[in-house]
């Protein structure tokens, strides 16, 4: 079961008041990663003497007290550069050394988070298994063999477990919010291009977004304040949108006929119970057709942007064939079956169905949903890999396809014990607005208003 | 030599001062194009009786002359369907009879205007050319056995000969521009999606964009104002821009060494002296490098976007590869060269290119550069039908690729009598300021401020 450590807000005030410390903190982290071994949470965790040495780093900085996220620890999902650390991509011979910090991890760093580790992934952060690792296979903190998820498998665990309050991992068709719903964490994919993909392997380019995983929505806040900024190396970048303005929320509520739950009738009754109360979040719930969202979502499966990660991956696909997972060498391969003309005609498709959608965001602020359908264990996913992975993607596939702000919310647990999760969209820019709603669903109290308010106004509820 | 017939605000004034009327236009359009015979201007044009029985029509319409575009006659890129009128593509084999209006050409109908016919264009709407036709092959107003241009060959040509004061055609890669550069008028490529595509045989629907041809200005503005809407059909439409503020322009000027004029030292010294001009327009002159813009149009030419076009062609190619004229057949084929990796990896580059560009747009609102660089004799491009092609493109195939607005603009005839012509072009949606700048370059007044300005001003000058 869930057993969240302490959030960034609560390590936070502990280190400013001085009643902990970034030391004593990244001891009480490396011991909990010890205690669970090689558990397949991290690939490249900080060894413990080396993560008291970079804390006390950080105690020495002039005013450190005063950083945003003084001591604060957190993962990055390896796939992001982390200078001196190797990116693995879970395919050691893919590994490299990274000379360079990704921007976004750099921020954190300047804004005195320490550092713990890489997290495990599906390999080439391809995939929602969570199984395609030649690392340890993790398992949800929820137990009874569920996968963890993926590709941010680890980045959800070591959430999850209480090791670090939040891990900076990506999510390009669901890779941050499946794990977020399978181990009953907050995963948030914010709008594209918020947070700098520089220093990050691409899987999708185009469609590449980094993401934010945490038990609270005021834990991503105050990450977000931090990690967010344009970045001119990044072409996708692009500036944040307005604040949530406190205006009653309009959430859409698609017909229970467009929701799929793949015979799993225990989930179906899980989120029809959320829906339920959402009468009791001071929001009008409006009827939206799910059908353009997943016939996007179609496209990004079936379709041709499985060709793009060639773009990245294909000379190692052709130079070391044998060093990819079976599997994800399938779906590399599977690349090559299109032609320009194939990607064209679906880029067009999808330009229909994007204005389609754009008139729903004239209708409702934010859309509710299940973040996924059903559960896998283990053995299920590895006794067939790519028709599980397509079941857990139906409703995140379409999130960045249709530029998408999206967080998984955890919702407590089904009637046998597996984590429940919603999921709660909106259109591009409307971040703040979905993470309000979300902040509503979790009965968590969420200031509105100007940026710089969010810390007062927790240092006020301390 | 440039023979402009009356202007669509000439046209309107007669006609509803009743010193003129829509029958008598029409039947004077209908002996001037009889007049030159066939000459590769039009494909279908209205027959005579017809004209003038449709003018007719126009005149019984209660509160005919309060109409916006009464009686004002115009021709249609044989590629835009109007209903009860073949589309021709200019490949007979493909042709059909449309059964509807395009909506942009609908809205200048209910506005009062006259349609003259369909105009002859490069096959498929492929090549800069005005060559491609299995019509007569156009030649360019000026004489000297120039090319018209193309593909809106026809479209230009209408215009230049005075027949009709504007037609409606299309700028994919600069198909509008480049023959209004060699006919000494007027082409505008708003930016994409503020008018309707509805109608059109795709191109390249990703970058398809209708065109606007005239002789000044004011007449594109007037007929901007009536076929200018969204339109929830189009999954590219979107809303106009802002008017332009009147406040000082600030106009980029590439480095000299940036612009290639092909060994043309004639068109050179005419754009220099252009330049040279340009200070005495209540405008700074600031530097940029065109290189972002050149490397994306190099994109365009060398890169997979021609497999867009197979998306509509593909399988009139496949099952009718004679009734296509080699060149374009050959064009078209070269699509299947591309695969879908390809597709990704250029438009990743041109992500780059993009948000380069975007930051040429917080230093100037407009850059000016030649429309061609150089002209070229139907003997010259038939010998040479892809070279010369991707020389008249080098300026103008930029253009959709980084969504922009531009015009050609004719800045008279170089010393050898040819003409010249200038390109002024800015950011998406910027498509009044580019107006702006190109009415000063012709010394044309033009109003700013809210846009049922446009009408009254002028109604207040004649």
């Amino acid at each position: 079961m869930l057993n969240p450590g302490p959030t960034v807000a609560e390590i936070l005030a502990s280190h400013e008041s001085g009643s902990g410390a970034p030391t004593s903190t990244a001891a009480r982290v490396a011991d909990a990663i010890a205690a669970r071994g090689a558990d397949g949470t991290w690939i490249t965790p900080v060894p413990r003497e080396r993560l008291i040495a970079a804390a006390a780093e950080i105690e020495r900085r002039p005013g450190a007290r005063t950083l945003p996220l003084y001591g604060v620890p957190f993962g990055v999902k390896d796939s992001i550069d982390v200078a001196g650390w190797p990116t693995t991509l879970a395919c050691p011979d893919y590994a490299y050394t990274a000379t360079d910090t990704a921007p976004a991890v750099r921020r954190l760093l300047d804004a005195g988070a320490l550092f713990v580790g890489k997290t495990n992934l599906d390999q080439f952060a391809t995939g929602l298994n969570g199984t395609r690792t030649p690392y340890p296979v993790p398992r949800s903190v929820f137990g009874g063999d569920l996968i963890s998820g993926g590709s941010s498998s680890g980045s959800a665990l070591a959430v999850a477990l209480g090791q670090v309050p939040f891990c900076v991992a990506t999510d390009t068709a669901g890779s941050g919010r499946v794990p977020a719903a399978l181990n009953g964490i907050v995963g948030w994919k914010p709008s594209r291009g918020l947070i700098s993909t520089v220093g990050l392997v691409p899987a999708c380019r185009s469609l590449d977004c980094l993401t934010l995983m945490a038990s609270r929505i005021e834990d991503l806040d105050r990450v977000f304040e931090v990690i967010a900024a344009p970045d001119p190396d990044d072409p996708w970048s692009r500036a944040r949108g307005p604040r949530y303005d406190g205006a009653r929320l309009r959430i859409g509520l698609p017909p229970e006929s467009d929701l799929e739950f793949f015979g799993d009738e225990v989930y179906r009754r899980a989120h029809l119970a959320i829906r339920a109360r959402l009468g009791g979040v001071g929001a009008d719930r409006v009827p939206v057709s799910l059908r353009p969202f997943l016939d996007a979502g179609e496209l990004l499966y079936q379709g041709p942007w499985v060709a793009e990660r060639l773009v990245e991956f294909g000379d190692f696909l052709a130079e070391r064939p044998d060093s990819i997972l079976p599997v994800i060498r399938e779906i590399l391969t599977g690349g090559y079956r299109f032609d320009a003309v194939a990607v064209f005609r679906a880029q067009q498709r999808l330009q229909e169905l994007r204005a389609i959608v754009a008139r729903v965001w004239s209708e409702v602020d934010v859309v509710v949903v299940p973040t996924i359908g059903t559960t896998f264990t283990v053995d299920q996913v590895l006794a067939d890999p790519i028709a599980t992975n397509t079941v857990l993607g139906h409703y995140t596939h379409f999130g960045n396809l249709l530029d998408l702000t999206a967080v998984a919310v955890p919702m407590g647990v089904a009637a046998d014990g597996r984590p429940v999760s919603a999921m709660v969209f909106g259109p591009a820019l409307a971040d703040d607005t979905v993470l309000a709603a979300a902040a509503r669903l979790l009965d968590e109290p969420r200031p509105t208003g100007a940026r710089t308010d969010v810390r007062l106004v927790q240092k006020e509820q301390r």
